[in-house]
């Protein structure tokens, strides 16, 4: 099923269920009002959205109304955790190579995560703001799920069984912050401001074949000012799926359901010709990765960082041509 | 007012109000059944829980009953934010100094911050489970503030009106697992479990000029298995008072209402005498401290971590010699 949260004033907004082909959608009233309630009783709660799915799939839903994005807030408009990965070794190798460092060899081993903040979630069409243009403003492209609880010391296996729905994510992140902030050592801070996430949030069953083992086996497409940017392989170059990344959380501490566990930037290999010259033709899913690669081959980055009323669109589609998670799409805008 | 969350089974708990002196409580129900709700509200549901708390206080209220810490979850079990910084920088130089680094000038004037896990916070009376003692397991006594809504790019003086509630922390910390995952680059993660909040949480009136400007002008006191090892001034050496933490978070993001905010290991600056020996009367706030200040002086630590069954008590008295937020007092258990 697919499960969406439309605005109404408050904090949490109203949970609503939204048809297979994203036309029209039902307010959950009456079985949960707030995403968040779902999850934390998924076993009692989900049973019921999935009946009303279906009759709303069937044309039989009595008010059901017509799906408008725009109406929506994140699936969870705030949550208790986010926890993003850097799962696409890729987007790593490029970014390191870009600067002249190595990857350590235990990066292909222990996944690299950080905590982000998730009090103030951004809906799939809000508008970006962000303080000042300087900031290097960057989107990133990523498929996120949430999680049900799971217990401290579990396994990747284990994880997978945790988890209760995907979505996509647009990880805005201020890459001029970054360095000093890294250096500072204590990781990203300042430099990751609100996160969006996709109108709707689906159950796994939704895609179909296309989910394996805690890989999304879609392309990822990114627009920046309307011009296609990334077609990204999300499935195959994902060095941890997300069972990995949930069991890196787990080692220490239990993950409670709600939880949002983040891919990183979604990155594909290059491709070296027969002159032995390398080309991405899959693009790229932040512009970071964009101008590593400029760096790599002609010494400096020339693609410049977002500015104000730039827009970034972040979709997937399934084998069926068809949105699976609606479209993030947004403008940057300065902050007042 | 003191504010706390009894257990019931359920995630968040029931609000309750707690008498000044900490003997009796009430529950909050028919105004607020959760502290988060009362936050998200706090204009309109603060003076009715005040009102309550003033009759609790007379001896009036119908239904009180004894107050027991064991009772009580974190005040908020879960939250939207933690975000933990290192206000004390007498604590990260004596840290660098034992490895033999520089604390970089910019930490003087910008703010060192963590963000921290949310999703599962452990109660003052709750066991800490702990995979490994080979972990390192470590205490940090701390203090808290709860926020109401701070815009993004407000000054430290704006975020000081945003402080709702202070409290305490214990931010239990595996620091044999925090060179490797810092040296990562992207901050703590595996190396901060689960964090332990005090039994209740008091709004800035409870302080009285205790309360100066975002510092809390009090003692802090650890004592770890029954032995008094901190007894550390929090207030004159917080470098960073809490409103500059908050502003650090809102440079380019929202704070909303319900996240909580960390000083870091509260942490004096040792004193030299006469003969030149340097002496920490006050003690430490953190075992790693105290490591630190071995390796300072005797080229090595001989102090060890926590083991399985030890327990740490952190409290703080008012100036009327009552403890203000009750006391945290666990044991660390083997996590199962």
């Amino acid at each position: 099923m697919k499960l969406a949260t439309y605005k109404d004033g408050s904090r949490d907004g109203q949970l609503v269920v939204v048809s297979r082909d994203l036309s029209t959608a039902h307010y959950a009233t009456g079985i949960a009002d707030k995403l968040q309630q779902a999850l934390d009783d998924w076993g009692f709660i989900s049973p019921q959205l999935q009946d009303l799915y279906e009759t709303l799939n069937n044309g039989k839903a009595r008010h059901a109304f017509p799906f408008d994005s725009r109406q929506c807030m994140a699936p969870l408009p705030r949550a208790y955790q986010w926890a993003d990965g850097s799962a696409y070794i890729n987007h790593v190798e490029l970014v390191r190579a870009a600067r002249k460092s190595d990857v350590p060899g235990t990066f292909y081993a222990d996944p690299l995560m950080y905590q982000g903040g998730s009090d103030d979630f951004l809906g799939a069409n809000d508008d970006v703001p962000v303080p000042k243009e300087a900031y290097g403003i960057d989107f990133e492209a990523e498929i996120a799920v949430i999680t049900g609880d799971v217990r401290m010391m579990s396994t990747p296996e284990q994880a997978l069984d945790g988890i209760r729905l995907v979505m996509l994510a647009n990880d805005v992140s201020l890459r001029n912050l970054i360095p000093d902030e890294l250096a500072k050592g204590f990781g990203f801070f300042q430099s990751k401001p609100a996160t969006a996430f996709s109108p709707v949030a689906v159950t796994l069953d939704e895609l179909g074949e296309s989910w394996d083992k805690g890989r999304v086996h879609l392309t990822l497409q990114s627009t920046w000012n309307g011009r296609k940017v990334g077609m990204c392989e999300a499935g195959p170059e994902m060095t941890f799926h997300f069972g990995q990344l949930i069991a890196h959380i787990c080692k220490t501490r239990n993950v409670r359901a709600g939880s949002i566990v983040g891919s990183g930037t979604v990155s594909n290999k290059g491709v070296t010709g027969a002159d032995g010259k390398t080309t991405w033709p899959k693009g790229y899913s932040c512009i970071a990765e964009k101008r590593a690669i400029e760096t790599i081959q002609d010494g400096k980055p020339t693609t410049e960082f977002m500015k104000f009323h730039d827009t970034i669109r972040i979709e997937m589609k399934g084998l069926d041509g068809q949105s699976v998670f609606g479209a993030i799409d947004q403008e940057i805008v300065e902050a007042k």
